[in-house]
This record gives C-alpha cells, sequence and structure tokens, in this order.
C-alpha cells in the first residue's frame, strides 16, 4: 500500500494504492486511524483476485456471504469512515465485473487485490460517529450525535 | 433524515443520514432546496425495503418502470443536483445488489429506505442549470447556460 | 461538450457534460491536458448509445472486450486522471444498466454519449504518475513515484 496526500487545507485528499495481496480493508482502516481521520468519504477503482461480498439479513442480523473466488474488476467501490466504538470504522460497498461484464453488488466484506486498487479518499476533519441500533445489532451512521460536535 | 455540514468555507460537504421509511428523493431536493445548493454532487450507499429504477424510452419519451419490489443493498448511489425551473433538482443514478449479488442498475425513481442510507453531499456555491431538450423532453444539465453565471 | 469550472482556488471542481455522439474518453483526455490537471478523480452519470467495456486477461495482457451495443444507463462511471507517459490518461471503470435494469460492468474501453452525460471532475494540483507495470504491462499508479513530488 502507498498513500500520497495529494491535498492539504481543510479537507484533506490521498491517493491510496493497493498491490497484489493487499487487504484494502485493513490498509484503509490503519490510513484513518494514522492520519486521524473520522470523517471521510471514499471512492475506487481496480480489481481483486476475491472478495466476499455481503447482503443483510435482518433475521439472522448478520451479512449473508457472496463469494467472488475468482479475478474481477473492481468497477465501483463506494463509501465512508466513522469513528465507531473501536476507532475508526469503514463502511464499503462494491460493484465487482465477471470476465463476461456479469456484475455482482454488495457489502464489501473481504477482498485481496490483483494488481491494484486506485483508492481517492476525501478527508474531513469533522468526525462522524457510528452507533449501534439495538433493533439490526448495526453500526448505523449519527451525524448528530453529540459526540460529534 | 439528519443533516451534517462537515466542512465549510468555499465548498461545502454534508453528511446526510436517511432512517427506515425515508423517501431519499425528497429529503435531498429538501437540503438542497434548504441550504441554496444549486450545483452539488452526491454518493451514497446503504439499503432500500423497495425500488423502482428507470430506463428511458426514447419513443415513449419517458422511463420505462423497472419495480425491484425487495430489500436490496444501495451498492452505488452517484448524481447531481442542479436548478431546474422548479427549484432544485435531482439526477440519481443506483446499482442494488440482491440477495445474491445479482446487481440492477438504472435512473432513480422512486425509493424506501430500510435501515439506512449514508449520502455524501459535495455542495457548490455554483448554480448549475437544467434546460428542457426539446428532443427527447429530459431536463439536461446545460452548464454554459448564460444563467449560471 | 461543455465545461465550466464550478470551484476554483486550491482545489477545481469542473461540470463537465457530453451530448449525443461525444467521445467522453478523448474529451476528458482533452480537458485534464487543456487544464493542466495531473491528478484527478472523476465521477459520472448519463446513458450511451453503445460501450466496450474491458477485463483485463492477465495471460494475454491486454483486456478481453465485452461489446455492448445498444442504449445503455451510465450507472456509474467512476476513476481517475494521471500523468502518464504520453500526458494525462485516464483510467475509467463503468456500470451500464440494460433496458431490464441487467447490471454490466467493467474497465470503458470504447463510449458513445447518447443523450447525455453529466460528469464532475475534481482536480487537484499534485500530479499523479503512472509507471508501467513489468509484470503485467499495465500503466499503475504508482503515488510515491518521486516525479509526483
Amino acid at each position: 500500500m502507498q498513500v500520497r496526500r495529494i491535498k492539504d487545507g481543510p479537507e484533506r485528499v490521498y491517493a491510496i494504492v493497493f498491490q497484489t495481496g493487499d487487504n484494502p480493508i485493513e490498509g484503509l482502516k490503519a490510513v484513518a486511524r494514522d492520519e486521524g481521520l473520522g470523517g471521510s468519504s471514499v471512492t475506487a477503482i481496480g480489481a481483486f483476485q476475491r472478495a466476499v461480498l455481503g447482503f443483510f439479513d435482518f433475521e439472522r442480523k448478520d451479512y449473508h456471504r457472496i463469494p467472488v473466488a475468482e479475478q474481477c474488476e473492481v468497477v465501483s467501490l463506494m463509501g465512508n469512515v466513522a469513528e465507531g466504538p473501536d476507532g475508526p470504522g469503514l463502511h464499503l460497498h462494491a460493484v465487482l465485473g465477471k470476465c463476461d461484464g456479469q456484475a455482482v453488488a454488495g457489502h464489501l466484506l473481504e477482498a485481496e487485490v490483483h494488481p491494484t486498487l486506485e483508492v481517492m479518499l476525501f478527508g474531513s476533519p469533522a468526525h462522524l460517529v457510528r452507533r449501534k441500533d439495538t433493533e439490526t445489532g448495526l453500526a448505523l451512521l449519527a451525524p448528530s450525535h453529540p459526540e460529534t460536535a
């Protein structure tokens, strides 16, 4: 993983490039923690050699796993970074393109880059906070939460 | 719907979170009108309990409706806000992921959030204008229109 | 193609609108070159009357072509601009929606707009550089490359 801040000042924009074998979820969490980015948005394109997408199952209160056990283009990776109980947390959704163009879409649970993933991270000094929702068990974004003041 | 401006200054970035039952199209229109955001771009992820996508039919000069009558992940919601004849108008396209990862994609005509939709709105002080295109009947973005000066 | 800078200052945001028959890949390359945008990110929605998507074939070290020979909604177009050996180069991935909502996804190789493509380009004064990767033959983003300093 290589990180470069391409803009400084009130808003910080980072170009982050992942390489073969990298885990982009853990990598982005580390950047967010190291750079103090509590409220950011992320877009990315590239390719994975494998991934697991998720679809939230409200009965089980957990993600149904959708394995993508093949090389695929990362056609859209979109999401945000917010402060959770254990530090910065990521919420990422991905559209993956298979060799015939078939699109598979869902919550990004696992991913292994090959050969590259090019991320733009738009960091904000504001801290967005996630709070556990008692109904679903999900950590939902709570922009008006007092801790965000 | 909860709104929080996470960056101020020349460019304004808003984190907007919708909750179960919210209509995000009407909600974003209200934010754009109330905050005077005439030229903005939008990205979002989350989930809907139902939606209707559209595919523009040039013969009928109207959208062919593609109902998605089930819970789905909002894997990509992307678009912009521009001034139309009736105030700020939204143009949003969505990729939705079904329970098996199948992706459905089109113009967003209707949507009902469940349990959350996390929107980042990048507001610009500039006013983008839409003008009715006589050939298609669509209100197309006209960035060089004199009213935008 | 119409171009309008909607924000000036350290970061430059452009609204770029393409019309029927335009080639958006060549158009965006021209804007990047004319405006000196060496490190930018791009999002867009609209519609194409035809396109060719690509899936990178590591054996042939070239893209497998996936023709989309029909009118389609551009539901997500995402990517970046970086300096390559021949000037600014684009890396764009697209999710296209067919008339029944079927999503097709991949690297954007060719596209012809109809009737509009609405692009937001977030330009950065920093210059991102692409370097040829000897293993794959691909020009990969190299953010920490000395030429970017």
